[in-house]
């Protein structure tokens, strides 16, 4: 029963509520907020606060006027008056006149209200963006005009047959068909176009080829869309299917967080609700076609004009995309319903593309290492070099692929999602206000950062004046990696991690905390601080990072690595100096350690504009030997040795020639000279 | 918006009914008849009479009791009085007690109705039997049970990879795949079966290998479904796939009759009607899927059992069962949108059978000559005769084949609905108390009949005792041939086709009607004659076929024809002798022309039970030349040539050794004893 029926039933006073540009509408209690009205129509507006007036996230705009189609008057004195967390918020980072926080807005009588596009598709900084493919074009679409004859009563062949036939001939292709639902309309576009037609022939492996579009005249222009569905995040990229280039990207929150924040809460929300497995496919299904709006009309195309997609996901989101239960990955032995590639329908995945729309999902390589991390390890192509590669995306898992063109291996490691920072007191999503860098100084432990939406550093004379902009709210993945790193350089923690409590007598940034202590890198408005516990959740995961790479070289014969890519949006952004000096990753030479940003997105693209690279990948995977850590005796033992920063067990001795590191086993026991950070200021580290 | 909608929003009294066995459910003002509420809720019941108690076609029964699902109280209480329509139809024809006339009872309450089978699937005596097909069987669809491997961690392949992988072995073939919706159920189905499952794997033509369809454990025994979709009647038959056996089979009529009763009006429709194509359609497609449910539930078996199908039907039918508009059809140049071989998914075409199934639709011959011409070609072979062989499927449009190995032509004629009974002053379709036979006594003029239902001849003294039973309601196609023919035997009418009013003094069963003459067969209850405007329409309708018949006989160079074939409902009860006493059909050896029933259903059964007679049949039609009567000069030749009876050109040489026929052009003018009838009886022509 939706929220009207039940409104309609009791007989309490409603109002009717319009949302644009989604179109939704239904009919609330006068005093419902509106946050609250979009929820319940589906309209997706983010909220990250918890409905409190304090994200801003939910901003909304009323439209005022009469909409005769709806008999709907709309205006702004339909809405409840702004309120006390309204007002804060407005005054501390600005709220346009024409914006009030939904969360805090309650419904007083019939309205249109307007969606912005910035909380329709989250403002959340949605870090994955289009790194550029260059890769020779030859996608799975071929356009071919051609002109047939009228029909001819001595030859009553049908419409499409005669298309056909010169398709065939044009092109020496054999046993093209036409897709069946152009059927009924073959005869229309032939004389709307006067017998002169671009039809899209579609050819992918083993598939006899196919007429999947057909347009009166000419078609010149047709496009592909490539997507990358995270748990988090779904990043989506428009590319011309001619030129293979990548003409516009996009990026929005997954919106299946209201079912499970994680991926394994959204698993058990299914094995407790397996009814609602259809709401939680048509939920990131419809996120993705929300997306496919924004890409064609940023370059002022239509749907129809897409005509093949390349999907890739972890396996969760790759099972829940095609509407696969995704219960059998919830536990061992994380059986996948499918690992091989996949080819679907567009409209059959609920993507309204041109009607003859084609997708390929690429395969999955095991229960825990998805079509993304296939997709990642076909941009950064280990199993074309000689030089042994790590590939690391890092997520609420990390998928680890390492090897050469001889041998390539694979794994999962449950890193959790500290690095997300989740899981960390003050820890927040890559979003405007977020700290995502972090210097302390060894002397005086003071901290100086930087937040996302400013370009200035904390100890930049302007930032004071421009701080209130975004705030300071919390702090990221990346800001966390460094965080700690910069803490251990400066002392502040041993190589096991324990925050030194002496130190709080000589400076107020060390404060107890019950029985542990912690570091407070500002407390102006909410206080935010590093606490021991914090400490612990980063270590953790870098562990079961480390200690899954660590199995992988074991099973190589431990060789040099002699590249690194980080992939992934908190690959992308953290320093990777100072992920090596946490240990995250093993010891390399920095200039070969590189961020390769959306790896899976850029994959995806590279599947999608060049179909060859979809053999490549299949050929890949099947040959990548997939390693279950769970499986493996050694893990413990490795994930044990790597709690400690950077780990017990090795040397760094190409990271040392860049940083020194306080020696294992002897921290805080002596002192000496650090060599230059990136800032240039020499710092000494403090004796313990 | 609904019946119960509007009558909600008017306040009116209304009262709840719920159709079984289709469950279909309303609300409608008290007063409904329930006929009109059955139709109002797509629920078919056939009504015949025009809602005028006559037909008795759409009989219900009313279930009493209470029904706790639905808060429903049902009684016979809740209908309105039997009203005296009603009351003579049962004194007449006999209702039984339990049932209603559904035109004439209306709801005065709450209700369950029962639409019985012989209403449902009407009691039209649908004349589409299945002949036995003797035919190698060799389906689309083929049974592979396996057992695979449960699901390991190390070797992390996917459900569905590693069921492809042992199929594959197990069969041989390569390029095998999973029809993309198992996706979601594959895992499901291993897991209930024990990792031991039956696949049914489909392969047609040049398409790569596919799991269509996966079930637990062992499965033996799956269905196809073979589909004559008349523009009158539509056959269904049930085949077991592995034996090639016919195991059931039902008919139904097309209830797109309300949308037009012949094809071209529907085609108008459309044309007029735009937007209400869907509703075609569905109506069509509606209609089959009933006679799936009927025919699955004859064997017991379930709608997931039958995996493929086999639909033809005369190119318009072909074009609204694909959902294709036929506005194309109903004109020069007669453009088919499509002619070849066409695959679709069962889903795609609202079949509700298993949801992997796929259909097949035979080739087209032309715009007039459709997939049920090419059906019927199939099943009688004429490709493989070495004698002329002349096959004909007579409804509104005559397709003609005429040929042999070495070259086959078709033709469509423009009959008109004369044959069956349509057109015919008295004529009705061929259902119980129509007239199907006729003698007329040329000394006496005196007829005796058979009609549909009864086994007694008229003139047998148990008739008069049963005829109330069915009654005397008409003429149907075949009894109107045999009338014309006797009548003309007789020399009542001319050659010309005149009526020879002299007679009317002689006998009263020559009677004036208006300035022409009439002949009347029966005068109780209402009066069945053959008028002159009747005589003219058959002989329109056969100089059309013969005309047709000709033309491509021309084009072989008048070869001799060898054995004639007559197909369809029509063709299957004629007195073959009559029709080519008529004149419908040429001179031919009366022991070479045979009725074969329904030769398009029984050539999708063909292509059901054998995929190689599918490219048996799009290999012949290729090669079948095509002849548009339209644009032929001399088809006015020969259709005013054979308005006379038999014609005015051929001497029908071996039908003259069995029947003693008057000679043209000296009708009336002399006498002569005639050859020994069937009957044995011997009979004089009479004097002119």
């Amino acid at each position: 029963m939706t929220a009207q029926d039940q409104v309609a039933a009791d007989g309490v006073a409603t109002a009717r509520v319009v949302f644009q540009p989604s179109g939704r509408r239904g009919t609330f209690p006068l005093g419902t907020p509106l946050l609250d009205a979009a929820r319940a129509l589906g309209v997706y507006v983010e909220s990250v606060c918890g409905g409190r007036g304090i994200c801003g996230r939910c901003q909304v705009s009323v439209s005022e006027g009469r909409f005769a189609k709806e008999k709907l008057s709309s205006s702004a004195d339909h809405l409840g008056p702004v309120t006390e967390a309204e007002a804060r918020y407005a005054s501390l980072r600005q709220l346009a006149a024409d914006r009030r926080l939904s969360c805090q807005a309650t419904i007083l009588g019939d309205m249109v209200v307007d969606v912005p596009v910035d909380a329709q598709t989250n403002r959340q900084v949605v870090r994955k963006r289009a790194e550029t493919v260059k890769l020779a074009p030859d996608s799975t679409i071929r356009l071919v005009a051609v002109t047939i004859d009228e029909p001819d009563m001595d030859q009553p062949l049908g419409d499409a047959d005669r298309l056909l036939s010169v398709l065939a001939r044009e092109t020496g292709l054999s046993g093209l068909s036409l897709d069946a639902p152009l059927l009924a309309r073959v005869q229309a576009i032939l004389r709307k176009g006067n017998w002169h037609v671009t039809a899209a022939i579609w050819q992918d492996g083993g598939h006899p080829p196919l007429v999947t579009a057909l347009w009166p005249g000419e078609k010149t222009t047709v496009y592909g869309l490539a997507v990358d569905i995270g748990s988090t995040t779904i990043a989506a990229h428009l590319c011309d299917l001619a030129t293979g280039r990548t003409v516009t990207s996009a990026g929005t929150s997954n919106p299946q967080i209201r079912f499970g924040e994680d991926l394994m809460s959204r698993v058990s929300y299914v094995q407790m609700n397996p009814e609602r497995l259809p709401d939680l496919v048509a939920t990131v299904r419809a996120a993705v076609d929300a997306l496919v709006a924004k890409l064609v009309a940023d370059v002022g195309a239509s749907r129809a004009d897409v005509l093949d997609a390349v999907v890739v996901g972890n396996p969760i989101m790759h099972h829940l995309f095609l509407g696969i239960d995704p219960t059998e990955l919830g536990g061992a032995p994380f059986a996948l319903a499918v690992s091989g590639a996949v080819h679907q329908r567009a409209d059959a995945l609920g993507l309204e593309l041109n009607p003859g729309a084609r997708v390929y999902m690429l395969p999955c390589i095991a229960g825990h290492v998805g079509a993304d991390a296939a997709a990642a390890t076909l941009s950064t192509r280990p199993f074309e070099a000689d030089a042994i590669t790590l590939v690391v995306d890092i997520g609420t898992n990390a998928e680890i692929v390492l090897g050469n063109r001889d041998r390539l291996l694979a794994a999962s490691s449950p890193t959790g999602p500290a690095f997300e920072g989740a899981e960390i007191s003050c820890g927040q999503r890559a979003a405007p206000g977020a700290i995502e860098r972090i210097r302390i100084d060894p002397v005086t432990l003071e901290p100086r950062f930087k937040v996302i939406g400013l370009d200035e550093w904390s100890d930049d004379p302007e930032f004071a004046g421009k701080k209130d902009q975004v705030g300071v709210t919390g702090i990221c993945g990346s800001g966390i990696i460094e965080a700690v790193a910069e803490l251990f350089l400066a002392g502040v923690i041993t190589e096991d991690g324990l925050i030194d409590g002496t130190l709080a007598e000589k400076s107020p940034r060390i404060i107890r905390q019950g029985r542990t202590f912690a570091y407070v890198i500002a407390a102006e408005g909410i206080e935010l601080a590093i606490g021991q516990r914090d400490i612990r959740a980063i270590q953790l995961a870098k562990a079961a990072l480390y200690a899954g790479i660590q199995l992988l070289s074991d099973k190589l014969g431990n060789p040099e690595i002699a590249r690194i890519r980080l992939a992934g949006a908190f690959g992308s952004y953290i320093d990777t100096k100072y992920a090596m000096i946490l240990g995250l990753i093993p010891d390399c030479d920095l200039a070969e350690v590189a961020s390769v940003g959306n790896a899976a997105g850029t994959g995806a693209r590279m599947a999608l504009v060049n179909r060859g690279e979809r053999r490549v990948i299949e050929r890949v995977v099947r040959e990548i030997e997939k390693i279950e850590t769970a499986l493996e005796p050694r893990f413990q033992e490795h994930f044990v040795n790597a709690m400690a920063i950077p780990n017990k067990v090795d040397r760094f001795p190409r990271l040392s020639q860049v940083v020194a590191l306080p020696v294992p086993g002897r921290a805080l026991a002596e002192g000496g000279e650090t060599e230059p950070d990136d800032g240039g200021r020499r710092r000494r580290r403090r004796r313990g």
